[in-house]
């Protein structure tokens, strides 16, 4: 399908998605690079790219695909310093969680190309990140959302649907707005929790000892607080705006929950609980069970 | 061991006690007694107890040992109505989540039959109950926390480390407050979260639509969440005032990171952020890294 896919920014994401397109048989040659020239060596040593670039713009001559895999703060200076090489049949897109601030990203830096990019947003990931963890089975199974900007063009954004399709995954379209509204509810502001919880541990006296009584729930319910902390600043700053607004909701919600331990009232509380629990149980991951408006 | 142990609930955490314990081959007979007669009728189907008793009471009969295995709230009538037949001899225990609530209810009811008593807190569970979901294997490596009374015979004490440690848990003994304050940090705590995490987005629009979009962050970190809410009723309430405090610790731990957002002050957020990561990262479960007080 491809000839040659230029990956700037080897780490877990990146190197995923060129071993995914290897296995699936979509590209012949990965040319990449990465911000640390060690990274790029290790990523050529594990096979995940098969020649090194000194430099983003030299990843993207003669690529027919191209991949920008950096932190969601990188991208604008990453797009700009490839711009002078990308042309209107080259597909190239992003992986980064936040997509409003890519999208202005784009439009300034790309100009002109801005055509050829195409916003994409997969949902998948790990606690780990580097290189070392890229796995080609990363993105099989999961969810895609693109969301293409009012000048991409539609042979790019049926060829990005195509590709994400053939590694495995169900591909979505939604607005970048709609897109980091929804992502700052389910899942910028369970990792942003999941990280204040270990900060109101650690804050305590006692706190190794309190966490070596923690068990399977607090496992499971921490685990992303494990995630990238660069990472996650840019996009807790890239989508500061939703972000502050689950944030408060969520409050609202806790809130809700102590007046009903506080006044005793059982039957709130009872009733609160229920709702999240059935809620919780019945949910798939997804499965989209009835769709109110997109 | 025993010759007969008398479980009364036979539901997920009784069940599985009653399995492992059999398999261990530390007793010989099962007397089971639940409040809904067709959850004993179902018990003895699955081979989780050997006989049905039509009481409490007349499940404590005979026996050498005794696990109440009721909601937490239910333990003050419990133990009252057995407490004509527990004697000396009996080794009593409870697998509640609270223990200063248990404390008191088991000084109230049991008298001067108290010492018999050895409150116990296995660190184990799921978000499924019911007797169908028993397991033989549910407190394998896992923590059991014992909060004797002043009352507690020592021969009982020691009966108990013993036995769960043959089950393959590691014991450890606290104060009934201590052990509520910590697991309000590190239990009760973390569920309330997943909770009001959920609440949070069925208060919104579209939250079908949003959930449909969520991943794999978002399931283990509300995996918890589906927990049986009257059970988290009855232990929120029992362990409020420490619950209240772990819930105000956390909101401002999270009001450190909205002002660190709102503020734009990168380094405070990514110091945070780092800190938060980098304990989760080297956190594993049961270990205790370095013990500052108890």
């Amino acid at each position: 399908m491809f000839e040659q896919l230029g990956l700037i920014g080897c780490g877990l994401m990146g190197g995923s998605f060129a071993l995914a397109m290897k296995k699936a048989g979509l590209v012949k040659r990965v040319v990449g690079y990465s911000k640390s020239p060690s990274t790029t060596d290790r990523a050529r040593q594990l096979g995940v790219i098969d020649v090194e670039a000194p430099s983003a713009l030299l990843a993207v001559a003669g690529a027919d695909i191209v991949l920008v895999a950096v932190p969601v703060a990188a991208t604008e200076a990453t797009l700009k310093s490839i711009k002078h090489l990308v042309t209107p049949q080259m597909l190239v897109m992003d992986v980064g969680s936040t997509k409003a601030d890519v999208v202005q990203a784009a439009r300034r830096a790309l100009r002109d190309q801005v055509g050829s990019f195409v916003p994409a947003h997969p949902i998948a990931g790990r606690e780990v990140s580097g290189v070392e963890h890229a796995d080609p089975e990363l993105y099989a199974g999961r969810q895609v959302i693109l969301t293409p900007t009012e000048r991409t063009l539609a042979a790019h954004l049926r060829c990005a649907e195509e590709l994400w399709t053939r590694l495995g995954c169900r591909v979505t379209s939604m607005a970048p707005e709609a897109h980091d509204a929804a992502f700052a509810a389910v899942s910028h502001l369970p990792h942003l929790l999941a990280f204040a919880m270990m900060q109101s541990v650690i804050r305590q006296e006692n706190s190794d000892y309190i966490l070596s009584l923690a068990g399977t729930g607090f496992r499971d319910f921490t685990r992303i607080a494990a995630s990238d902390p660069k990472m996650w600043r840019d996009i807790l700053r890239a989508n500061r705006e939703e972000v502050l607004v689950q944030s408060r909701l969520f409050q609202e919600a806790l809130q809700a929950f102590e007046h009903a331990i506080q006044a005793d009232d059982d039957q709130s509380l009872e009733d609160m609980l229920t709702l999240a629990s059935e809620t919780r149980a019945h949910w798939r991951m997804g499965a989209l069970r009835k769709h109110k408006a997109a």
